[in-house]
């Protein structure tokens, strides 16, 4: 398959340049100059086209989308307890498949080729994700010290991990305050004997923070390697909002990768993450939208928008977090976080996760292959996705989810919610 | 014409109902009950369009869709002085002209129905709005104590101020760091015998603070009065974010209007300005997308979204800036602010200027008159608009601008862009 005469940025790389690019199979045979592969093209760019990595969504709850808008401007406490759990509470597995799937129609529209989500009834979260045709990093959320759900995390991960394909499982443990210490070791434990991930929630809020100090007696940047994170092959702290700037080169260079969702930390009135702080030590930082009860679009596009301004408004330095770094962010460094070692690149023998950005659109014009990158992440938005192909399958073209029945989909996802809400 | 059966959201209140609204000429006749109005539909909402008054750009330059995109991630001196102003100091009125226009056919698009623009060869922006039939409030950006710019501006409003049609003319004293006190009062004294209103910079920057305290050994506030601000028909303080919180109540009530960039102020590092407390002393607030220069995005979705989130988030208060609020900032607010008394509610005898937006899309599943307003704000964005129109005339429609050729306008635009990067 050709995808002739587009404009490639790589994730890693300013500018962007004209080729011609040859896929086989799910992945990037080569990449050649512009208008000079051989066969018929399956797309053809003619220069107005832009190929970028897929993006890579490494922290949420697909399955939200049923709970989105409720609670809307409530304080956090009295959001997950009057609102949001005992919604939750009556949740079923048809419920978990149908609003997963409606989570993948949105995020298959704005270019996300990869997700990661922590929720229940993941086994019902992995077939949908397989109907979509969507890499993705799974995970059972576990709470308080149950060895039944920990023994359903640990069933997810021999029933659904397949490191070759596009289902990878991770273990879930929700946060230090819903897991005790011994327990969340135990979970790092077990995480590292089957040699798989772990999605976890670190410091969100400043509550959270002082009960850590307060409650555990512990350090919050110390207890990551109590509980064993350090341990495993690679772990995402998801928000890191409340992370001492002064100790963020306590995780560069490691396993570890902090997962910021800007939006949904601004939504719930969190803070902000000290992202800059991060950066300049050399952490991994990937980016997330967090469920759609508490952001609430599934949109990489807006947030890769906040985190390139919010930071630039808050330390008032317009040179603040860079739109190179930002799609970074949202590429590479997300597969990175999630343990994928071959997708967030557009390179040969790499896998052909990749969106396709229409730049024939008023907001583009002018733009050249030297501020493709700043265009797309200033100017932008998830509307200009004409295209998104997850391991070589479009599962997005031209306003059609290709994998699944977007009515039907919705159709279902709507009848779900009803139920939930009528209680 | 009749537009039937949709679901009405007046920026006045937070749920919505569906009506038949019965327009006649350049107005809203009548709502009616849904389906009960007599004759043709031109459009018919079948309970999944929604109605909203049209959005209103309250601060911004048109033109600079031409400067989109130079110098990005530049501090704001450098920015100005070695990318901006070399480039402007090119301008000639065909660049304004194709720029204003590729403003105009983008703010349409997005549901913009009313823009203020401050900028040069503003007479080509009148021609231009006219093409484009948006309504808008003009002024010639006047900076020194040059009389002959004032004799433009006054010019300007002496050719195309015309209070019962679409233009309407404003002076434009750029800052007071650009135009000396006596000057300034100077222009607030001849917008106030032509009965017209003011548009001007006000406490953008911190170094602006610091300007008229050190330099011009002036309060920041008092001066407001002091340049003649209070005693014009109505005056937009465009940014306001140095604006001391607790004097917000000082311009409560009055002629005033602060104008809300967010973005803007975000990415070029100039700060957040301290909209709850605005709020919260009752002082009008619009919001404004600055030029294309500094935002990138000519969208007030994307205003009101991330107005609607940051402060929540540096306040830590998810109840602060709620979408009610931010809504009517768009809509309502921001028509007060230019003057405009008939404009920004769906009422009988009010200009019909509105979006009509779909909500048959994925993220609004669910979607209740009752939570209709949050929806909008928190999980739409600008792609959901299907339709545009100002004074009861279609600009936009179906993915088409209906009054400009949009090929023209962007081949002409783009030429320009190219000669006046040439140099």
């Amino acid at each position: 398959m050709i995808l002739r005469n587009v404009l490639l940025l790589d994730s890693s790389m300013d500018a962007a340049r004209a080729c011609d690019m040859v896929l086989s199979g799910s992945r990037i045979e080569s990449l050649l100059p512009p208008c000079t592969g051989e066969g018929e093209a399956d797309l053809d760019g003619k220069g107005t086209l832009a190929v970028l990595p897929g993006f890579v969504n490494a922290h949420g709850h697909a399955a939200m989308t049923l709970l989105r808008g409720l609670g809307e401007e409530a304080p956090l406490m009295e959001w997950l307890q009057k609102r949001i759990w005992p919604v939750e509470a009556r949740l079923g597995p048809e419920h978990v498949y149908w609003g997963t799937l409606q989570a993948l129609v949105e995020m298959a529209s704005k270019g996300i080729t990869c997700f990661a989500d922590m929720y229940f009834f993941m086994d019902q979260a992995a077939e949908a994700a397989r109907q979509a045709g969507m890499r993705c990093a799974l995970s059972r959320g576990l709470v308080g010290t149950d060895e039944k759900k920990l023994a359903e995390g640990v069933d997810l991960v021999k029933g659904f991990h397949d490191p070759g394909g596009l289902i990878r499982v991770q273990l879930g443990p929700h946060a230090i305050y819903t897991v005790p210490p011994g327990a969340f070791l135990e979970i790092s434990q077990t995480a590292r004997a089957l040699n798989v991930g772990i999605q976890t929630h670190w410091l969100e809020t400043e509550w959270e923070a002082g009960y850590i100090r307060e409650e555990l007696k512990k350090d919050p940047i110390d207890l990551i390697g109590e509980v064993g994170l350090r341990d495993v092959p690679f772990a995402v702290l998801a928000h890191g909002v409340w992370f001492p700037e002064d100790r963020a080169g306590e995780i560069a260079g490691s396993n570890l990768a902090v997962c910021h969702n800007p939006n949904s930390n601004l939504k719930l009135g969190s803070g902000i993450a000290p992202v800059p702080a991060f950066l300049a030590n050399g952490v991994r930082v990937s980016l997330g939208t967090d469920g759609a009860a508490s952001n609430n679009r599934l949109d990489i596009w807006d947030e890769m928008r906040t985190c390139s301004l919010v930071h630039k408004g808050i330390r008032r330095d317009p040179c603040s977090v860079r739109a190179s770094e930002v799609l970074r962010m949202a590429t590479l460094d997300g597969a990175r976080a999630l343990g994928f070692e071959d997708v967030g690149l557009l390179r040969p023998g790499w896998q052909a996760d990749l969106v396709v950005v229409d730049l024939d659109r008023p907001h583009y014009l002018g733009v050249t292959p030297d501020n493709l990158c700043s265009s797309l992440v200033y100017s932008g938005s998830s509307s200009d996705v004409v295209g998104t192909m997850v391991g070589g399958k479009w599962i997005y073209r031209d306003g059609q989810v290709l994998t699944v029945d977007e009515r039907l989909v919705l159709e279902r996802a709507g009848d779900c919610r009803k139920e939930l809400l009528r209680g």
